[in-house]
């Protein structure tokens, strides 16, 4: 049996541009401090420091918010200020989840003939929830919350299901984490783009010379994917 | 094939010491704003009113400190203030591993014999970096990192490893979340209590009427509890 995983966040709904909006809020909370490039920059370099203490999600969001503001305005940000910042970053916990179009009616169809998963790194807290919130919890057999998407960890998990890697078929946006590591390891992937990709899971296209996965324009495209006859379906089915 | 689970926090290492720790911290860095009492009263509130925005975790501990020093001076702390808040918070995160005498000779013994699991609820990221700093992931076969320990979380991991509830042996220091949803599935449950147990994890006695569950004051009796022909192993083997 031919195992279908998806990633969650801006494959199955919007989640980046949510992210975007909470970091031009805290521009605008700080305005008074320090110029919105310096923030900008400042604000990833705090991300990606913290991310081996605090790792993905809406929660590491915050506190890198906090620390940044504190570190920008060498700490006279005072606390009603800060309470404002942490206010802002907990939209991140419960936005209402916008599905993207077509993905319905793709997992209601593809989901009579497979088994279906959600494969998603982050917060298990908050990835959990955002299932929830999508109403798109029944279509998935299974749902694996990694903290890191590398070679190893899906490896682990077609262990725990014993799928073989040619059975397996991973759809997702990010070039870093849902395509690569599994072509790497033998998998099949479909690479759905979206507009806006954090600059933390950019690839270089010199990464990508010899590596063969398939690009869809939408998630609507995946169905002619999966029917016999297709030219892709050639690899997949 | 039976499987044994472990719980991780207090049962395989020390960690609710940590956390009370830091909140002492937090109690001499606020003991000019407010009284100890207070406090800890206030913090107790904020952490059980986050918990399901947040989850359970270190991360979650940060953020409900630093929300309950907004609160308490009424915005007035300082920027400084709290990032020395979230500094001590962030000891949470990389504190050493202390394995609790035993543990090592019970998991090498058992492991030899059975499927060992960890299966233990809280933020995903710092809980894989807890079993990774204990050096005792090897002797474990699967983790299992849940953001809730129910009786629907239990069975959903029983399902997924095709394991009968009166094959599966959970080992851990609460009754509220090892034992007793463990004991309403069918399966087996070893109590090997702690000396400290956070306020939100106790249960009342009448909850325990009528539930059968062996309890242990070590982690060194678990072998005898294996060996065929001790009291306990009738129920366990």
């Amino acid at each position: 049996m031919k195992l279908i995983a998806f990633d969650a966040d801006d494959t199955l709904w919007v989640n980046e541009p949510n992210y975007v909006n909470v970091k031009e809020k805290l521009c605008e909370l700080l305005a008074h401090y320090v110029d919105q490039d310096v923030l900008t920059d400042r604000f990833y370099d705090a991300q990606i420091r913290n991310l081996h203490m605090y790792g993905y999600g809406a929660k590491s969001f915050i506190l890198s918010m906090v620390e940044t503001a504190i570190e920008l305005t060498d700490g006279a940000i005072t606390g009603r200020e800060i309470q404002q910042i942490i206010d802002t970053g907990r939209k991140l916990i419960d936005f209402p989840i916008d599905v993207f179009d077509g993905i319905h009616e793709v997992l209601e169809i593809l989901s009579k003939d497979f088994d279906l998963m959600v494969l998603t790194k982050g917060d298990l807290f908050d990835q959990e929830s955002k299932i929830a919130r999508s109403g798109l919890g029944h279509f998935f057999k299974h749902v694996e919350i990694v903290s890191e998407k590398n070679e190893q960890s899906y490896q682990r998990i077609l262990d725990r299901y014993g799928v073989a890697p040619a059975d397996f078929i991973m759809i997702g946006n990010s070039l870093k984490s849902d395509i690569l590591p599994v072509v790497h390891i033998g998998g099949r992937a479909i690479h759905i783009p979206y507009s806006i990709t954090w600059a933390h899971e950019r690839v270089a296209d010199e990464q990508l010379v010899g590596k063969s996965f398939t690009t869809l324009a939408s998630a609507r495209e995946l169905l002619a994917c999966f029917q016999k006859g297709s030219p892709v379906s050639e690899n997949i089915n």
